[in-house]
């Protein structure tokens, strides 16, 4: 019995990897987020049990020592050979993964870890956006918007150096984190957001960081901060003449 | 027409998307890098046309204006319906996919992206290294350590504050980059290598940043910088007793 923790990319069901699908084909249980598309789950056999562990409106959402305590049970289930953790993106790019593996360990299950696009990258990616560009950005930083709730704020800086930023699940508490990244960076930076990104109802929103936040901006989306954001708009623009 | 690039992901060639396969089997012309598995290749039809731009002991390195043309001058060639261009992990990752698009919309050649894996993520991910891990790391930055020797030295600073430092193709400046890492972090923060992530001689070497850049290193290889590499050694540590 083996436990994987697989990463499902960033939406468009296409954007998952060879490597996820063979061990889809023989799970014999999924447990799965909101952020893994539902699509996906048809390349496992019939008989698999589905586990749903997102957040679903009405409905208490499951916590982390909840989905840790799922995946245990699971994996104690003598019938079961193949159970799948499939985690929106990366597994390990702010999904917990550490934390689902840490519980495993404890248990001493083992594990194996498939990585997958993360929407930090994927979703910019696609529409081409390239989060590095050669004399406008040479680093780029990925940080979570929706920090631990019980870290001191005062810790949390936003003092970010690399050329690039991107933050992932930030449009909750995007005017502060916005606000926090004014204290060191121009406000007329360009800023960009990506609704649904890889998706059919993708979204793409330009701004600069003082005026972004008070855009109309539906979730799941990701804030990408920089001037790579003007190279984007060059290639966007001659895209719409082919 | 259409140029599409393509992503091949870190290295396993199971690491590669569903999407870049489906495009893969109709390519007319791949030209591909010396990060692409060849592996890959081997989904495309048997009539494909395939050129190698990498680099290659004793032979001339294809710059980045030369391969710009050859990607052009298969564009231009009427009898080819898909041409790729296949890079190692995501093509926007420190790629030079940006100036190939930039190239191909100034000659009006319509193209398409396909994201991929990127080895800064996907390598640790795979082997259980969780570049973010709540309490530990929220934040975390992807730097090349090749930056254009062109650039003035003065005005490259390597004062990234996030809480995990990724660096891509610095194996060559390591000793510099490591120095210039130390200016603004610990000399014994936990630092780790991995070379040939994700394919079967993949090696794995500990360290801090002080002295990390004496080991004996082969390239390809990742640098990554952070208290996470001490929940990847619990990590490692524990899947040894399974």
């Amino acid at each position: 019995m083996v436990v994987y923790l697989v990463g499902a990319g960033p939406g468009d069901p296409e954007l998952i990897t060879l490597k996820a699908i063979k061990i889809l084909k023989k799970a014999n249980t999924i447990i799965y987020d909101r952020l893994a598309n539902e699509k996906i789950l048809e390349h496992a056999p019939e008989s698999v049990k589905l586990i749903y562990v997102g957040k679903k409106a009405g409905e208490h959402y499951k916590n982390q020592d909840e989905i840790n305590h799922i995946i245990i049970n699971e994996a104690k289930n003598k019938s079961n050979e193949i159970i799948v953790r499939l985690k929106g993106g990366d597994p390990f790019v702010f999904g917990r993964g550490g934390e689902e593996v840490l519980a495993l360990i404890k248990e001493n299950i083992p594990f194996e870890i498939i990585p997958g696009v993360t929407s930090a990258i994927g979703v910019p990616t696609a529409v081409g956006l390239p989060v590095s560009h050669r004399a406008v950005a040479t680093s780029f930083t990925i940080v979570t918007g929706h920090e631990d709730p019980t870290k001191d704020k005062k810790q949390v800086k936003w003092d970010y150096t690399a050329d690039t930023i991107i933050v992932l699940m930030g449009i909750g508490k995007i005017k502060d984190n916005t606000q926090e990244l004014m204290k060191y960076r121009n406000p007329k930076t360009p800023a960009c957001i990506i609704e649904n990104g890889t998706l059919p109802n993708e979204k793409i929103i330009f701004g600069t960081l003082e005026d972004i936040a008070n855009k109309n901006i539906n979730t799941p989306a990701i804030l990408i901060v920089g001037q790579v954001i003007d190279v984007f708009k060059e290639i966007r623009k001659s895209k719409k003449n082919f």
